[in-house]
């Protein structure tokens, strides 16, 4: 059962939905496929932000990159990146322009897609395992926090990793680090668990996500790498044109979560 | 016990051996520690090569990038690349041109340089977990073949996958799966495992690497694909310059091989 309003359709469905004008976040579509994380760049940047994903796969772990001008991508036969999200932003000199619900004006030869793993997978992944996930069970979203872990930087690409945080009880602590590490393609492995401090986070302040209730008896705060740190870390870089999905509307790919397990 | 020339020292010894005129190959040398497949190529070509390994990771996984024009890599600290290696090829016009021991007179702001994981990482785990591998006890190296699956290309780079063969008795390839998938940044798992006709592979013609002795009763000709694979790649696209280690000459970094260790 899904509230999503692509409810449980086949991912190529869905995209004919997002192509067709529906622009409803997709939590919950298409269950048991991999959403992904949409960040669109001018050429010219492309091959810097690709070494930076390169250094920082946690942080940012790449599916696809598309060729140059290319709104197609190997991840789903006969999508195109220009339409078939329900929602986009368009970033001009770091700043947040507008949000559309498609990219084709803005599209150009110049332009290179990049794709990137979303925690969703992994969480699918948790809960199967019997690891709750709190901001799921609220029906909010997963509180993000900026840290004082740096990425390595590359070119023009610099800026601390940003993190989500889930409450674990701390008997499953141990679990949701075996479940995570399964899927390095969607962050992996927690980079942090324990103490926020150590990793210069105040839990009250969330920068980019939602709020849980505060931590219960017995339950441990575990961070993992967020896939809002490329996009952040671009934004502070300034680069003159930047298109990303708009948060939480996401691209659903033809692959299975399955499919990006280790092993 | 090492037979290596370089013995059991640390790998900053040993790196400092090669930048002092040592040359002899780098097998059996500084254990424990990854070994990496060097390329170097003009920033113009280095953006369709990253897409390239991106796509390919079996063939090509990429452990790391340089900033352009710098020849240090973050894999070992205060390493020289282009005096670092005992020997490199270098390449003009896709084209053998000569065989050098320090690579500093070509040198340019204009190169960058990738270091590929290497097999010996694999091998050892191999070894570690009882797999026995055929041309390490026969001393020769590994047999390699061009196969009949094809790389996704990326810009001026398209071909075939290069894959290396090791003969596995059959109850043991499981485990030789198993041992090998906690490696991807080094291969990762097989890409075929059984009749090599499946993909276009004749055992009697190797094409890059040795020939060990014919299959014995009862074992399975298991297919790992091989960091030669971009290297010839990139030569079969005449790039008018590239440099690479020689066969066998490999970098040494200061990384222990169970840091690669998915988990």
């Amino acid at each position: 059962m899904s509230n999503s309003a692509y409810g449980q359709k086949a991912p190529a469905e869905a995209r004919a939905m997002m192509r067709g004008g529906v622009n409803a976040p997709t939590a919950g579509a298409c269950d048991g496929y991999v959403q992904a994380n949409l960040v669109v760049l001018p050429r010219t940047f492309a091959y810097d932000f690709l070494v930076f994903c390169y250094r920082n796969p946690k942080p940012c772990p790449l599916l696809d990159v598309t060729d140059q001008g290319s709104p197609e991508t190997r991840l789903a036969r006969g999508a195109d990146l220009r339409t078939d999200l329900p929602k986009y932003r368009v970033y001009e000199n770091g700043a947040f322009a507008r949000e559309v619900t498609a990219i084709a004006d803005y599209w150009s030869h110049d332009l290179v897609a990049f794709l990137l793993g979303c925690s969703y997978t992994f969480e699918a992944a948790l809960l199967a395992a019997g690891v709750p996930v709190r901001h799921i069970e609220q029906g909010t979203i997963v509180p993000m926090y900026t840290t004082s872990i740096w990425c390595v930087p590359a070119g023009v690409f610099a800026g601390p990793i940003v993190a989500t945080m889930r409450p674990i009880p701390h008997e499953l602590v141990p679990r949701a680090v075996q479940v995570t590490s399964r899927y390095p393609n969607v962050h992996g492995a927690p980079i942090h668990i324990g103490d926020p401090m150590r990793i210069g986070v105040d839990l009250e302040r969330t920068e980019y996500g939602g709020q849980v209730s505060a931590l219960r008896e017995g339950e441990t705060p575990v961070f993992w790498a967020c896939g809002v740190t490329p996009q952040a870390v671009a934004i502070a870089s300034r680069i003159p044109f930047m298109i990303t999905h708009a948060p939480g509307h996401m691209f659903i790919t033809d692959v299975r979560n399955e499919h990006l397990a280790a092993f």
